[in-house]
């Protein structure tokens, strides 16, 4: 099974990509993991396959396509790992997912001299996706790489960065939840917010911001029926900063002692 | 085979869905049938799932998630009937299509303790239809529910509702044509209105609102190589009537008399 | 395999279509070639077409619809080329690709006098594509169709169209690259412009202008980190005159006596 995730958005792209894949794998089985990704954001790609690559079946191969640097000397990779194979341009987008899976091989992508220089999603990686789909092995592709590009997100004690923003609004961090806390400050650029912490999307008032645990079970800004990035408008990678504000509801928490500086706005 | 009908509009949450899918069952056939439902819009959701059930070959498991509702005590519902398989929140969604089907037997999908609050859609209803296609019965979900939640569609004479609005700007009634008829007055809150019917879009005038009978055969406000949306601004749900203005044309017409009263703007 | 094209864009009208074929040839394998043309751009559609074809593996169907004149009387058509079938209506669509892969017959689908006015996607055209999936022949659908409405996209020399606006915003010319051209002059209605030409999108300067060879292999006009549509603001169709600027690089390549004359906005 192929699972694809591109930046491709609505765009012939993806079909093109997909007939050249049953071109040389006939039954390729391809699903679409998501092909919305903001244009050319490697950022938020990474966390979209990092937060949703385990919900597929063993075995499965990613073919992602968010590509900057198409054309260019960045290398092509087929990754390996103990359970999936990613396939990408070098440029962190497979790196924390493929890294938590456990890499087992990197291969550099041959690709060939006539190769377009403004589609290798098509040209090059669709083709390898289809060749690993239809039983070759992955070193068939090229050559082992020495070095494979990474990309941490942003983490210092209860400081994250804003990892995605979705379709409804939400804007995800990878920051987890405090067991128990009710109340967090939040300080997102020049925002500072103390906002409630509601365990169901139901429990909120219309158009009040909130924390909730998302699909990935970190922290996420919310508004009920309605968008909290219209409210914020924060940016993929930002930093932000949400610490509990119980005192003694747990021992050491960070929040209790800034009690009354954060204000609601 | 399994068709999807969700809210999850540009996001990676139903890639997430069918890789949970596929890791239960392996070669479950998933087609899209809708998924761009404005957020949270269970109505229109209904309206799609009911005017688009009988394309499906019999058999089919509809997996339908516009879940306002999530997380709080709202059952999971698994809904057998004549010919189909319905799996989604009991707020109404399912309720017209199935009912028109003719349901046989209503299962609450039992809810594991330590499942998501915010994403039932992965948790718990694309598991339930990956084990009801990977060949378990229905009765293995959960327990028989004694109640559904119902949802009508507004409909008293020639009053009925704007039930969707679609892609091009089309304004879909629940409101069946007359035959023959080839004027009605129509009233969509302030707006009073005198619209001609055609039977194709090529029949209109260049922006001009005319009537048609869209492809759930019933009547829907239309504007050539333009948006009725955009000149008219309808809410999902808001009441509209449409009356023939042929006096004499259909024995009866409750339009006939109101001829001169409604004014085209 | 059926692969689609069409202007239905978020619409539940896609699912429809597969719900219909699967209806009718019960293991359709179907892949989205493009279904977000823009609303009724027989020419866009028609340009996805021609590029992207020969990516799909020989013996494919495409069913395209962008269908203005549904409910008239234009034909519904089933063309059979060397290598693929194609199901469209009549009026130009799949004219360049049939004609560039070899027509070798084309057959008028019988419309049934019951068939909607409004959604031939479903009820004639799906059918016709489940038809054929199924193991029919195209002479099963309809009698021989003595004429096929021709589309030709402009051409005269250094002189083309605007064929595309893809979802990054870059704006696809019909014209191709001169070899070793660095830096051409393109006049695209009022506005002239020198345009350099990069071989990949990061050798440009953010913000800045340049022509790229596209994944069609026809000159594109892109913004590094931006939107070439929302600088220019062209037309599909639009005629569009790119010429090289080196004098003595090719050998009579008509722009260089013109040097000086276009001027960078």
């Amino acid at each position: 099974m192929i699972a694809t995730l591109t930046d491709f958005g609505n765009s012939e792209y993806l079909g093109a990509m997909k007939g050249v894949i049953r071109s040389i794998s006939f039954d390729a089985d391809i699903i679409d993991l998501y092909n919305d990704v903001a244009p050319q954001s490697v950022r938020q790609a990474a966390w979209v396959l990092l937060s949703n690559y385990a919900c597929f079946p063993k075995g499965a191969l990613f073919l992602c396509i968010v590509d900057p640097g198409v054309g260019t000397d960045r290398k092509a990779l087929a990754v390996q790992t103990k359970s999936y194979t990613f396939i990408a341009p070098d440029n962190g987008l497979i790196y924390p997912a493929a890294q938590k899976d456990g890499i087992t091989s990197v291969i550099s992508i041959t690709i060939p001299k006539d190769a377009s220089r403004t589609f290798h999603g098509r040209d090059i990686f669709a083709k390898a996706a289809a060749k690993l789909d239809s039983g070759h092995g992955i070193a068939s592709l090229g050559k082992p790489a020495k070095t494979i590009q990474p990309l941490h997100f942003h983490k210092k004690g209860r400081e994250g960065e804003v990892v995605r923003i979705d379709h409804f609004g939400n804007i995800i961090t990878n920051l987890s939840c405090l067991p128990g806390e009710k109340r967090y400050a939040a300080t997102l650029g020049k925002e500072k917010m103390n906002l409630p912490f509601y365990a169901t999307y139901a429990e909120a008032k219309s158009d009040e911001l909130f924390l909730i645990e998302g699909s990935a079970r970190t922290l996420e800004i919310s508004v009920k029926s309605g968008s909290a990035k219209q409210k914020l408008h924060p940016k993929i990678g930002e930093h932000i900063r949400i610490i509990g504000m119980q005192r003694g509801n747990i021992p050491g928490a960070e929040g209790g002692v800034l009690r009354g500086v954060f204000l609601k706005k």
